[in-house]
């Protein structure tokens, strides 16, 4: 599978809330950023992060608006679509992915903090 | 000069402080959208946003990290350095723009305001 296309995956696997999938497109020792907040390193950092965020949202929909791939790495616009208890935060947002031997290790989120938190309602 | 190329000159203008270079890449209903803030639509609107921007800071370095191009849209992961009364302000961010009769008619920035606004100083 092309970065381009293990990207794609990554997302409908987000949308479908396989979160099997999402978990199994991750190398081990990947580096994921959601700029404004704190980095983590590898997948024992990053599967229960991500999992604990696959249960906050009775949905989660990562919608490209715009993809282009330059070797290894993956650049998204995109506007994620989450519902949490009954109420609907859309994110717009830009993404970066690196893909190595069909697994991603590097993903960066870039969004604004506070529109989300606004959408959310609380400190999370 | 392909959108890719045109994206990387007016990263280069805004380096050298060539405002002209900047302007002059911009169509002349250009809409640019700082994520976080109100969208400029127009030349109009734009230009003299981005010449007071020029004027703030004694340099704005848009330096790029990652670029990838799709058609007629080049995404770009990017460290800004802008240097405001001898004060240094990075902000990581992504944007998007869409180069169309080698001229940009959208950049969207997208970026977490409060880091912005943190090392400014201020609610600029």
């Amino acid at each position: 599978m092309s970065p381009h296309d293990r990207v794609l995956a990554f997302c409908t696997a987000w949308s479908g809330r396989d979160i099997e999938a999402v978990i199994s497109s991750l190398s081990s020792d990947i580096e994921y950023h959601n700029i404004p907040m704190e980095p983590l390193s590898g997948i024992h950092a990053v599967e229960p992060y991500l999992r604990t965020a696959m249960d906050l949202f009775e949905s989660c929909r990562l919608e490209i608006l715009h993809i282009a791939a330059n070797g290894e790495f993956v650049l998204t616009e995109r506007m994620d679509r989450m519902v949490h208890q009954g109420r609907v935060i859309t994110l717009p947002n830009m993404g970066i992915f690196r893909v190595r031997d069909d697994r991603i290790c590097e993903w960066r989120d870039y969004f604004d903090l506070a529109l989300y938190r606004a959408q959310f309602g609380s400190e999370n």
